[in-house]
């Protein structure tokens, strides 16, 4: 079977519930959840994980979260650039693609392999090839990334792999 | 058939959850969701988006959102005025309204169209023409406007549309 | 039939989702929803209304929201007191009391009405006369205030009392 | 019947939601629910109730909640150690276990009694000897409490107990 090269991941309605907490200053937080960190560390021992986002006026937000604290590439395109960005510097044949937004189906129908939430984008969800159960901030990315493990990386038990990564770390 | 001019949409609970994070100095924040200002921005072409809202304390949050940085008219009349100002601003028989709360379902009698989410209050839900399947800040407002595309405006594939608008953007 | 003379209602996870937003200071805000105080209004005119919270460390945030933005009574009882101070203040063959926590069925048992949410604790629903379909913070005092007005005080449409309420306000 | 001598509960994703609100400076806040504090104060009355995290950057909003606050104890160990912390000081053989993570699972195959929530991840859910009903952050671990009373210490009644509780206090 074909092996991907590259896991990228949209920032906002998948590894947070796309929600943002507005004040009067604008947007001033926004919701990550358990497991995903954890289960995404495991992953990288198999794949170039890259992050990207079109949220310009939340990025230090994402870029705190993303790539400040759980240390993975994160990077800033706005939503019509996003499918040349990713054409230019991944192989798509070669690539998994994760995103919720009422655009992302575009890339996802040339992508290699598609993944979106249960919460996500109705459009979306047509053109994905795997759905997570879990709704996004809430171990959304971590099932992807077991499903990842399972369909292309891993012949051995899954638990078998968690105990081997945190004997490991 | 007759054409919408207008789409007029409530504010708390349409756009955000309809939720208030309180601190002890009072309203801090509100909670908005993905895919609703790519939508309206797709939808701005073909009708006129107005904004409305109640929520006095709350407004300088509801305007750095709405106003500042998505750019929609935004207008504060308090309930008991709002089917007056409506009335006075827009032909009934040629807009729109997305509302959820108690007393929407009054203006809902009156106008064109009415739109309310999964998760608005009964009364209004019983006068909608129609219910979005997602609830207010969850996509609520992006999948009122695809309804609203498809009903009314666009013969050609909504996925050809959304395409064309990230191309001339 | 018996007219209730007072609503005594619960503050948190009541008029609130019950949840506590902690930072390293301590609680920071709690979670208000939409509908619920346009609600209380309309029934105050038939109605004595008030708040009870056993919360200290959040009082501070429950009174801006109670009392100094929606105007209506809150008293600060402890959990162990709040059975003999609603006893010593309020005929409890009078009263309704809307309530969700461990502690409140105990309460429940002796009062004329007892009223819980769709999603408060198990043993409270077991003593309640009337559980909310909707959750706290979610339009759930909104609609046990509905309730209340149509079991017990307005022979009329509540759809006629919301009109005359608007046009009296 | 083996009575247990201790209740491990992890903090994040069982006391409270799991979901970190990130602002640009980080971890700025965790969202903790009702009633599980007043479960725990009465379940301390028969077993010895140790917390636990592996949460570095947002422990001094865990150590708000659970050790100024609720008065409980609180430790922090990395997610690798904790199988090693928990053996070396407890005997797991009289120890009862609360987790979510994806790492809870290989500790719960070896502890008395394991007990995950409806939103736990699926690998622990499937190791849980009880699952609760309630989702994290809302009642799960007073619901936890009530069960681990009714399956080990309790004959009389539940209600009785808890007027007790109050009645002393």
């Amino acid at each position: 079977m074909k092996l991907p090269k590259n896991f990228i991941i949209d920032v906002d309605g998948i590894l947070n519930t796309g929600q943002f907490i507005y004040t009067k200053k604008g947007k001033f937080a926004k919701i990550f959840g358990p497991d995903d960190n954890d289960a995404l560390k495991i992953l990288s021992n198999y794949i170039n994980i890259q992050f990207i986002t079109s949220d310009r006026r939340g990025f230090a937000i994402s870029k705190k979260r993303v790539f400040s604290d759980m240390k993975f590439k994160l990077k800033y395109v706005e939503n019509k650039k996003r499918f040349i960005w990713i054409e230019k510097n991944f192989d798509l044949n070669k690539s998994i693609y994760m995103g919720d937004g009422i655009f992302d189906w575009i890339l996802m129908k040339k992508i290699f392999f598609a993944i979106s939430c249960s919460d996500s984008n109705l459009i979306v969800k047509k053109y994905s090839n795997y759905i997570t159960k879990a709704s996004a901030g809430n171990r959304a990315v971590s099932e992807a990334c077991l499903f990842i493990l399972k369909k292309f990386f891993v012949k051995k038990n899954i638990e078998k792999l968690i105990i081997d990564y945190l004997d490991k770390k």
